[in-house]
């Protein structure tokens, strides 16, 4: 095969199904960690869909999410800053981890391109490398069209507890690459076991990226998950898919296949990487100050050490922590050892258990025309800042039970309201009554800025009804 | 003497000068620690003087303050929750630590009353038996009549090194008190001193309060001190006070005085006592839970322990504290280990120096109509939500630099807007222009809300005309 045949064959699949909320109080269920911008400006999803681009464009990427997260995702690939990203979508019904996931991935390539060889990357690493990462990735493709199943280990640098390992076995015979068998995978181990794996050498981290065929893959889950295999079949007929999802046993494409599969073969990758398991991870991304702090935001600190401080706009005061990791955002506060970093995903639990609106949502929410912030809300009233990026405007909409109120902070609202259509300038203000049809648009160049005081029994979200949209959101 | 003679003849003198900023984010310049309620609803200024009122009336206490705080105290005493509270203000210029504020005080009363004895007592400490104190304000007010310097010592139960020392000496001859000549002052020692004294026994804390005769003090001032008795006098003669006191040395009473004065006697007190000198008085004052941690507010805590957690409407997460202060407000967070308590201080410097606002002002500011909180700001505009006690009324004002834009959230307003007087109901608005006098007054019982959307080029408190106010506050 030639590089070109073999350009032609290859298709991406991203797993971006997880809330990754070990990464909260900044991970929320309507924030999910692909979507945050961990290191620069682009979020972790897009930075993985544009590194493969060069060698897989976006629209051989297929994106597998479920379906609360699957409009969050396609208005933050195509609106957000930005060039649009246009990728394909596998929306499961329901989370069943990764090998029902990699499965549906797999029949849907199948069918486009018999001959298919998905890369199945997370949506929620770091890579640092671009260039390196593709070369990999055609290495591997080589190796997965000649059947094998591909994992990537990556060379440990620190006996670190939270990822499993690949222990390699046998060079690959008269393969000019570095590839080895796979001897078998290690779940996470404890902190001694994993020091003597970094002694001992021939030890890689599980990255969690894969190459194969799509059809070996489905051979293998008919070899060792048949009833999955047997519903995914199912879903390929046509069947309804909740109902051949819900039956499916949730469980990793590690323990599912890899573990009991015979022709897994591993590549050592030594590009720079980063799963981005817990706030400790920033640490490997983030270069640390002299005394091993990583410190952001308005923070004042008196002589912290190897601490991870993130503020946001409020002020942070610290004296003397060591070791110790501080997320502030503006409605919650995370504070931990870094060796508790992991239990982060506890307090997600006790929050939810405690009925605290805050494991799910920010006070900042992002929409494809711009942004609001709830500045407070109380019974019967809610306060929001609403900001409008230059030429966007909301859907055309009206609400059953609450009645708005704008004042314009900054720019002009082109505002329709019922039939009427009026310029709302700087410091002028409108009301829109319960059930009357709206829109605010800001006609100019510059962003506006609108404070809107909601009034009314029932102030949620779902209290809306589109007419028109230019975002394609669900309209009635 | 009989207890009636003494009676007429005791005063108190409250030190309020303070800002208290070991207490910050809690504490700040324009809500000093005195008028935070710490333990209940009630300041702990408030506390101070109700607790003297059955042996000292309001009207005998000379509560001594500065500018900055004067008008501040005076609302709050005035104004603010719970029945009004009404002593005199003795107003320094600017501060000059204790001596010369005791100075000060004593030539007022010793005019208003030559037989005068001043109890002189810290305006920001905690004490709970209320009853044993006066008994104890008694007894020393027996001394200070026949001519001693009396100070009380706390019976230390800790070897703190937070607090100075006064060494016992002999006991007061021919009294029937525990009263004891003082043999030294000693200054906040280290660990290892604090520990032996409290072993060798016959220490005490230094608790700030003293009894004596307005004019003793006064002659112990023209002896140790004589340029700031020269300059008390100038001031009793009727010169500028703010000449006479920017020239003295500012000096504590303990340094200045009581450790050269000959005549000094102290009292054991063995009431419940704190100086709430940092953070970690919280856990003198509020009973720890069985991890040892007190936790207020929206916490979610995992497995904590030793450790003061206070939270606010605000989430906070906390995992393995040990030995930790977490204090969370609206716009600003602190975390320190306990030992690093007293460096809150420094913290609240460092923020001055970068210009950061939050170590004076906080989000709400109350006011004795009620409170109001800046939501949100940005260039030329500012957000605030006011809340207007039943019954209360802003000032008649006007702002030469700001529009204002409110809307009525709860309750119904009866806005003044030039000659005009209107009723502005739930959910309605009206735009108060620039240069336009106005009053926002609520008519009803029950409280109310209004979002208030200033706009101008310039949006500080200091922009504010005041013709009528309901709180003696300056008008024009």
């Amino acid at each position: 095969m030639n590089n070109n045949k073999r350009a032609v064959d290859l298709y991406a699949v991203i797993l971006a199904g997880g809330i990754g909320s070990r990464f909260w109080p900044l991970s929320r269920a309507t924030t999910p960690k692909q979507l945050l911008s961990v290191v620069d400006d682009e979020s972790l999803l897009k930075g993985t869909i544009k590194r493969l681009s060069p060698l897989i464009p976006p629209e051989k990427v297929h994106v597998v999410t479920n379906a609360d997260q699957a409009e969050l995702i396609r208005l933050h690939l195509c609106y957000e800053e930005g060039e649009p990203l246009c990728p394909e979508y596998i929306v499961e019904p329901m989370g069943r981890n990764t090998a029902p996931a990699i499965g549906l991935a797999a029949i849907r390539l199948a069918e486009i391109n018999p001959e298919a060889i998905m890369a199945v990357l997370p949506a929620d690493h770091i890579i640092g490398e671009g260039e390196k990462f593709r070369a990999h990735l055609i290495k591997a493709s080589k190796l997965a069209e000649k059947g094998h199943l591909v994992t990537f280990g990556i060379v440990p640098t620190t006996p670190e507890t939270g990822y499993g390992y690949i222990k390699a076995g046998d060079k690959l015979a008269g393969e000019e690459t570095s590839a080895s068998h796979v001897e078998r995978f290690v779940e996470k181990p404890d902190k001694q076991r994993a020091e003597s794996y970094l002694s001992d050498g021939g030890y890689y981290w599980n990255s969690g990226i894969f190459l194969w065929k799509a059809k070996r893959i489905l051979e293998e889950i008919k070899l060792h998950m048949p009833l999955t295999f047997q519903r995914l079949m199912e879903i390929g007929d046509g069947e309804d898919i909740t109902g051949s999802y819900e039956g499916m046993e949730p469980i990793s494409i590690d323990k599912g296949i890899l573990e009991k599969a015979e022709d897994v073969v591993m590549i050592p990758a030594d590009f720079a990487w980063s799963d981005m398991g817990s706030w400790n991870s920033f640490g490997e991304i983030l270069g640390p100050d002299r005394s091993g702090n990583i410190i952001k935001g308005r923070v004042v600190d008196l002589g912290s050490s190897d601490s991870v401080i993130l503020g946001c706009d409020r002020v942070v005061a610290t004296i003397g922590l060591k070791d110790m990791i501080l997320v502030d955002t503006p409605d919650a506060t995370l504070v931990c050892p870094k060796d508790r970093a992991q239990d982060v995903k506890a307090v997600v639990e006790a929050l939810k258990e405690k009925g605290f609106t805050e494991h799910a949502e920010h006070r900042t929410a992002r929409r494809p025309w711009g942004y609001y912030t709830v500045l407070e809300s109380g019974p019967g009233y809610k306060i929001k800042k609403i900001v409008v990026k230059p030429g966007q405007r909301l859907s055309l909409q009206l609400h059953h039970k609450r009645s708005e109120h704008w004042v314009v902070l900054k720019g002009r609202a082109k505002v329709r309201r019922g039939d009427e259509v009026r310029i709302v300038s700087l410091n002028e203000s409108i009301d829109i009554p319960i059930g009357v049809k709206h829109r605010l648009d800001n006609p100019d160049d510059t962003p506006l800025e609108v404070i809107e005081v909601q009034s009314g029994g029932y102030l949620e979200e779902d209290d809306i009804v589109r007419f028109d949209d230019d975002f394609q959101r669900e309209i009635t």
